[in-house]
């Protein structure tokens, strides 16, 4: 397939509606950022980018590193993590406490907030250092040494982080946190404010197009672990939204409230769209769009 | 790929786990299925059927003829049935009124069952006869001009069906009911009934993996809207159990509290697995052991 | 205490207010009552009433019906319904299904919608007839042998009872009704449909007010009965506002959505207020300022 | 009324059943409280004490503590408080997080931990020093200058007090903090260590009695802020069971988990009950029986 084509097809379609959506502002350093950008990036397995729009500007990659963060945490054998949280989706926001008390501090899966807590909580014990563990993983897929925490973006995450706090303090009440609460969502607030481009993002979804190899050909999971975590991009994904997504759209996606989204088809390729408008779910209206048209110019879903 | 000797495989590896789990009691005609009953069917796109155990006695199709109820009211264009049922995970158990009630009568996805009850009344508004469409459609699909409804199965359902009467009474409060209550559930507790055999169920299910087209090389609705039908099915099959489906087994499935569960796996095949024995979500443990099986086999999900 | 001196200056305080609220309209019959009215009476224990305004205009008795259905059962010893409804206020609105789910069927207090179902459903079966029950008391306490129902309103309570029918059918589907769900229903929605005047209404209250006494010197419960009563009013009267009304008036009070409430000074006076605008709880906007005004005026409260 | 009869009596009756119910063990400090105890004491608006059993044994006085931080915040005009916690019962466990993420982090009611979080928040913000505060009013009204925090009691609240920093986190995340959560917390969490006797919570309840008057003879807060403080006991001040309260008592309650229960029957007396033992819902199984048979001798209650 002529990907480029596909590529520049999906820009092209999408171009009239950059700007479309309302940018996050329940974190101060989002609602800063301009609009109107919109960035396409497909990477095929054996490593080609191409790609379309402001696909070399950072943005924070947000919820997407919980799909990093997982794979981490499955990478190491036997690290339990399936103990401490399920693997459903939600039915109710990202941010909701509600199903969280009355499972008794049990996330629903590991893309909705608090289990995404709890992975890195997890991370945090495993390696020791939650953030260097998935910054030195994004730096090695994607080449770029550089690759960092947007300080300005995780310091905002931190001072709104109440939420998050309270998230975590209801899952240490029924004791499911390993770490002090403090720790964990010090790391959990910088992996999110990790700033990435749209033509890395594709590249580091290879990790899980390809079923857990790496771009220097190590396996970092096993392939039943890759397949557990696009299952879970599909059921969960996409916030209270992932029926929505897997019927629209058909391809396992996992979005962030900095407007990026990533989908893989498996064995095949990884896409990345990012646009900073979002619909009334957290994900990005463009990238949706974009991930739609992509759809109907190849003609192949997992479906 | 040999399907026959996957079959095989597949019966060898469930026959010790023949008897597990507990039959449906909370309908009593189900309560008196022997639970010593196991049936695997894979049928192939050309047509071609492999089958080992109990694949020819037929058991209550229940919650998979939603599939089908759902097909047939998709077939029709326009039926404006996505106004009156979202499609996203529920999160709940499947016959929840909760969320029914927090979201204003509009079911969370056509699989549950308030959002059956939906498709069921609007097939019975299309077509003037929600039970002749659907059973016309399954004889039509299986090539067995008998298969019918079990009229016991279908008393029993409609003497304990308070909850469903429940549902349907919460909908019509919210105005999305077309026909009265009494006779939209009393198609849908006859569909509910129709009994099908494993092998059946399986040439049945071919409707889907072939996105719509009929045994008869007709097309029943766009082979957009089949992958509609299948992308519900992944994230919305099994109940409250469809993550788990979707991590453990990586195929689009539906079950039902019959013991039956269809997956598929698109262009390829529809499998149909039935053992009696529930788990606590109400989903066939033999069968998804089944599925967990061939998927092991086969070395192949959608994922 | 110069009762006529304190009901004159409450009718001349709420004078200006007189139309305020919402007339009820999810029962049609209801939305045609003029808004532009308003009664208020008190009886004192020893039978004599004073009262101002509209006072011998009938108006639907709705849920105020509650308390003397309650009263009927509890009159009859060892009715059981303790063990069929709870004592809790419900935190939810009074039609709410959710926390009938959550509660197995049993509702949370006699006063929301379900739990007066499973009284009316007690009498019907303590009695052979409920309604004729009701009629006959309210009858020999008013002294009006024709006081009855309002037939144009009972079908239009039937017509638009979808919502009632969904929690009878709920209760059912948890074995909590003992008679036909349509059986019980049609005697609930005609006993609510019951015409009163509010003279009447406080006549009638003084059944409560006295602790059971009745018109007639016998005694219809026993005084701790009728304390339960009391203390259930309080703690559950007037919907989802039962806190705000014990906070702002400080008498227990039942209301209806015909705009009907009673409240009682225990063994000192029933009083009955009257205004047909409704606020968002469903409690009469001009009958809970009567009531306000009428505390105001007489310095005394059960606190 | 001869009180000291009838305190003796409600203590024979009671005697058999010291020991019954289930220490708290949720916070390590109280599970070491010896439940064999047992204290009742009735102080009438002279200031008179009657008392029985181990009436002069410290407890740590816990939700309690709700009755008079409220008193304090009333008692200085236009506090705001309203504006930042509702009047209504809650329906849910006192320490639920459900309905306080649904009504947009508004407490219910003043007597569930969140609203106390609140007006401990806004006493700190009024006062400059919360704990110092109520510790001076409670000093004030028993007359015993050493009355204080019990510091072990204090630090076992710090410890385990993740439930209460999820809902204090929650609130701030819906702006609903004024002060930083920990010190808020911290002053909530001594205030909950206050260790006071029986007989000293019996002259304490006094200035709830007596509708605001203080011992010394000056009015903590008006007449009317203090009848909502009793109707607030009234529905709200037992937990998730203040129905049930209201119902089998008939006295305004508020109770702690330290095992004491305050009562008041306005303008005649406060009384207390103590003992470690609790119910399901966190009440003292001995403290309410001594409460019923209290009522039983006296005939008397609110309703």
């Amino acid at each position: 397939m002529d990907f480029q084509a596909v590529v520049d097809q999906v820009h092209q379609e999408v171009t009239p509606h950059i700007g479309e959506g309302k940018v996050a502002d329940y974190i101060p350093e989002l609602a800063t950022v301009d609009p109107k950008q919109f960035g396409f990036a497909v990477a095929t397995v054996d490593g080609t980018v191409h790609s379309a729009g402001d696909v070399r500007t950072p943005f924070a990659i947000e919820s997407i590193s919980k799909v990093f963060a997982l794979a981490l945490v499955l990478g190491k054998k036997d690290s339990g993590i399936w103990d401490r949280v399920h693997r459903e989706p939600s039915g109710t926001p990202f941010n909701s406490l509600i199903q969280l008390e009355l499972e008794q501090g049990i996330p629903r899966n590991p893309y909705i907030n608090p289990g995404a807590i709890v992975v890195t909580d997890q991370l945090l014990t495993d390696s020791g250092d939650a953030l260097a563990a998935m910054r030195a993983l994004l730096r090695a897929e994607t080449g770029d040494a550089e690759l960092d925490v947007d300080s300005v973006t995780a310091a905002s995450e931190a001072r709104t982080g109440d939420r998050n706090r309270a998230l975590a303090y209801l899952m240490a009440s029924f004791g499911n946190m390993r770490n002090r609460v403090d720790d964990s969502l010090d790391h959990y607030f910088r992996q999110c404010s990790l700033a990435i481009t749209c033509e890395q993002l594709a590249k580091a979804g290879l990790l899980v197009a390809r079923h857990g190899v790496r771009a220097d050909g190590g396996q970092l999971m096993e392939r039943e672990d890759a397949r557990h975590i696009i299952a879970l991009m599909t059921t969960c994904g996409t916030y209270d939204a992932a029926g929505e997504f897997a019927y629209r759209i058909g391809l396992p996606c996992k979005s962030g409230v900095g407007g990026g989204i990533l989908a893989v088809m498996p064995d095949q390729c990884a896409i990345a769209a990012w646009g900073p408008g979002l619909d009334v779910h957290g994900n990005s209206v463009t990238g949706a769009m974009a991930l739609e048209s992509f759809v109907r110019a190849t003609g192949d879903t997992v479906f």
